[in-house]
């Protein structure tokens, strides 16, 4: 279960980097806003999708922080969708080393279906569900 | 226990925005960040301490987003010490409006004591936990 | 003329460093963005104006980089307006260390009016001028 | 003389955009921070040169935004040297859409040689100038 098909290059900027000298912590959750975002648009077919165009909202997220990225690290984010509920799924992404396979980082997203015009929770679209289970090839 | 005695007004920026027109998730992290420095220096009796400078790595976060903060919002950061371990303690923060004292977002973070020379974790120094006690009014 | 009315302080977070050890230079742009925005509402007599309701687009930058800004630096961000053409006006701002004066970076801004409806430039507001000749006490 | 050889996407990251929906002005420097950084490596023969261990810093920079940049746009980052004199180079960038050409953003940036154990300017390398040289293929 520990298999990620979904894992993509992350471009690493100067200004990624702290006083300490390697990448901020803060930073490490735009990398995996960029692995969420190619995500859906790989489970959408290639479609691009904007992520305001998308009824699901981030509710929580807990990281591990296991090893520091310096600015010469060549690394990816690897994402997959780990269980859907009625109204939330969960994502589990984890950045590595992409020559030595090293984990750097590992990060559990609970997403939320949110109605934005009422202001309130909604159920996962049956369509979604559909695309992760048939990207993730297995039900949940 | 949920009083929080250290409190400070954050300065949110214009890109602190992201598309959906409220602040972006990364961004509270560098909030908490903002926390963090501050109340370290307060039990540090106002001496400025430059993260570099100090032998703590944070390890671990969890994070629970309540409500969007948008531009307008004034907020604060709010940060206590929760437990203190030989070689981690815990810190509880939050981000609130300070005018309704609307909870935006809670956070849990892991900081273990480390050792940059060696490349291990080390305990907490006493000074540091007689520092946390002083300023938190209780032994942990 | 190189008086500054207008002055906000700047909350330094700890991730505008970079592995140089002083606040990135991309950064600075977002101090400026800050000054302006601080200067905007002060001219609008205290009444927030959020960027996205307001029609005009910078066009142009420049900036000279005069000394390196620390963590531990008090600074503040001064705005002025310079001048005030048809369909645009020019911003003078500059980052000086509050408690030794030093002047760390200066800018330029040429902002537009800008038509968001129809894509293209239009001029400035009488309201606009007339707010921003009352707040700097003199005619452009 | 309008050509650049050195070009290279910029993998835009949500958090890039702001309120208004694009991407916000002072994230531009950090896309043409990425195109110097990948310039010195390439003209390095692809040796990794971190900015931290190079003795230039940025001096002065100019820029026009042009259009705006959406997060769907796909993005490349052009760099060249335009002239080299005793103890700056300058260099011309500027932001394109690779899918239609469109110029997005222009940046003129001086870079000054500075000695940071003696904390004053120094004269640009032959190493370096010898580098560019043969890399934009004519003398300065």
């Amino acid at each position: 279960m520990e298999k990620y098909k979904h894992s993509i290059p992350v471009q690493l900027r100067f200004n990624d980097t702290d006083a300490l000298g390697h990448v901020n912590n803060s930073v490490y959750l735009s990398f995996y806003d960029l692995g969420k975002t190619a995500y859906f648009q790989t489970i959408n077919k290639g479609e691009k999708v904007e992520q305001k165009d998308v009824d699901i909202v981030v509710a929580h997220i807990d990281v591990d922080f296991i090893a520091p990225v310096f600015l010469t690290d060549e690394i990816a984010v690897q994402t997959r969708v780990d269980s859907i509920g009625n109204k939330s799924f969960s994502l589990k992404q984890r950045i590595v080393d992409m020559n030595t396979g090293q984990e750097k980082c590992v990060c559990r997203t609970v997403m939320v279906g949110f109605d934005f015009k009422n202001n309130c929770t909604k159920p996962i679209s049956e369509k979604w569900r559909q695309s992760i289970e048939e990207y993730e090839e297995h039900a949940f």
